[in-house]
């Protein structure tokens, strides 16, 4: 083996390890875009299926397109009988995006992707199924109901309220869960999509790209922020005592979820985007201890260390005024970021080459088997 | 963001990704070392429950260690009712690999790692579990039978074949299966080993990075080689037939799977043992065909090109004289790899750094949303 080389930083941080159109992450002038388009433009402008569009199939749609691509979605939404029993053999106390990862790796067994030029498909057919697949098992665990997996809903984020909470959702919320799957869509080489990426390049089939991406999503260091900001969040009970507890936190050194990003050095474009939503359902909801309790802690943390709130923060609260069950707030971010890491898979398949990289050996010399009765 | 390092190589080949102290691959001397044994020693001499256990444990283990180590995977060989429920929820013409990605995924559910001093017993129960989660699916769906999922086999290898063909396998199949075992277990940061440090890397847990590491196994350029070769092989006759055979697909420029390594230059160490055990298998059989034919198309590829065969090709034969079907080559190989998998995600766990490159951007410059009217 030739003498590999050294990279200076742990974990990949700033090495180049392949190519992508799909995103920039932190360049000058726009915090993040998809395809060239800044995310907050899209936030303001778009729909959450329009952006789906846009990366997986290369540009954003035209309105017949845009109706036609809808209506393929709304048809693919029902789950297949045997999964609804897998579903049902999951228990109530699971983690949900372990129940994600299940439902994406079994509907693999029942429709697989027999070869590439099917990719687009079965990720059409993910997006459409996976809010049935948390829905359905979500409350056949917890309330004892077979739920309907399809409804009337346009668009994805309706559906998903309306298979959660049974009825129609408001408009607001609708445009909220839009907003919220447009932000979460892509992010460049993120842990979970590079893991997707890999698991590409061996030429695996897409539900094994995705299953793989779900449970990197899974770790607490990655998707899990805006469960555990919330559950910060929820401890204070006014924005007086959420200053105090953040003083508390901080001077403990405990961490604080939800702030600063690998990425990102003065902001998170996302933010601004959420943090307003936040606020309009706040109004809506007549809360007064929530919103003010997540300002009080951003305003501390920038204060005292110059630490801005990443897209996760104010998702919490935007979330919990629309009635999502905190655990389920992973969960919809893999029914948003399926389009980035389908996208990013699309890619690597066709500029492929196995990412098989070197390790530095810290292991003991070699040494002569010994044995078992010499031990 | 800083600017960020471009790497010369596609596929991170070449770049150290990180540490290990689990494997060399390709370095002089000796081919591939386990923890500082040569895989050959480890083959001829010891157990592959030795092997797993200092994988996983860290040092082979003395008598007493390694009896109560395989009394308790032993016992740990049971599948839930519940999952055998869902392993007779997938077709038969399901691909085995998902039905191990989904095996583990689901298992997950029913038996959560919930905190990282479980990873041990974790992955132990895997390695008990595995077997009865292949032949399980695999019996009820091809022959409609609900088989035992226990056998008083001591080894893994022949609590396999036991459960696959409904009877105690002979000494020498049980050797076989415990050599191939051994071979696979570990292999420094393949892709499917790297994608389940990447998924570590997020702080997740076992069973999400075990089921990441099987998708990307399933891959062909990865773990369907022996699968690949078996079909190869199978296509012919007699070794004048292969030598014609091979001789026509170099020339049309076929792939041959089988041959030829991205680390080794030279051989595959592990080919020269599973060769000599294919050649005692054949023997035993009275086969006049398959081991011949096998090593005409090796004689003719190293006559030709100077390729060599790497540790699948001979894997071929070796199990198909075992009575193994072909789809099971693979998920066998999880079986094995599974131990090598889950020291790699220990070691990430321990020195742990969130797995995150860059990319570099290829798409178009940024530009104004266009709205959907006037597109």
């Amino acid at each position: 083996m030739a003498e590999a080389k050294v990279l200076s930083g742990a974990g990949l941080r700033g090495q180049v390890a392949g190519q992508t159109a799909l995103s920039t992450v932190g360049q000058e002038g726009a915090g993040l875009t998809y395809r060239g388009y800044d995310v907050r433009e899209l936030a303001a402008q778009a729909r959450f299926e329009e952006v789906a569009y846009l990366l997986l199939y290369g540009e954003l749609p035209t309105q017949a397109e845009l109706d036609a691509y809808t209506g393929k979605l709304k048809n693919l939404r029902d789950l297949p009988q045997a999964l609804k029993e897998v579903l049902e053999r999951i228990p109530a106390d699971a983690h949900p995006m372990d129940v994600m990862r299940t439902g994406c790796s079994f509907l693999g067994n029942l429709e697989p992707e027999k070869d590439f030029t099917q990719q687009r498909d079965k990720t059409d057919r993910l997006l459409a199924a996976f809010p049935a697949i948390m829905c359905y098992w979500y409350r056949f665990s917890h309330d004892g109901v077979r739920i309907h997996c399809v409804s009337d809903e346009t668009s994805i984020g309706g559906h998903f309220l309306h298979l959660l909470h049974n009825k129609k959702p408001s408009d607001l919320h609708v445009k909220v869960m839009n907003v919220s799957l447009i932000l979460y869509a892509e992010h460049e080489f993120n842990a979970s999509t590079f893991t997707a990426r890999v698991c590409a390049s061996t030429l695996s089939d897409l539900y094994s790209c995705i299953t793989a991406a779900i449970g990197s999503l899974r770790g607490p260091l990655h998707g899990g922020a805006n469960e555990a900001a919330m559950e910060m969040i929820e401890r204070f009970s006014s924005a007086q005592e959420a200053i105090q507890g953040t003083l508390g936190m901080l001077e403990r050194k405990d961490k604080i979820m939800g702030f600063g990003h690998a990425i990102y050095k003065d902001s998170d474009p996302r933010n601004e985007v959420i943090k307003g939503w936040s606020k309009k359902l706040a109004d809506e909801v007549g809360d007064t201890v929530l919103f003010a309790v997540s300002e009080a802690i951003d305003n501390t943390m920038w204060e005292q260390k110059k630490l801005f709130p990443n897209a996760d923060f104010y998702h919490a609260s935007a979330y919990h005024f629309m009635g999502i069950p905190t655990p389920l707030f992973t969960p919809i971010f893999v029914c948003s970021r399926l389009t980035g890491w389908a996208a990013h898979v699309f890619e690597q398949r066709a500029n492929n080459r196995i990412i098989r990289p070197s390790a530095e050996y810290i292991g003991v010399e070699q040494r002569k088997f010994v044995p078992i009765e010499r031990r």
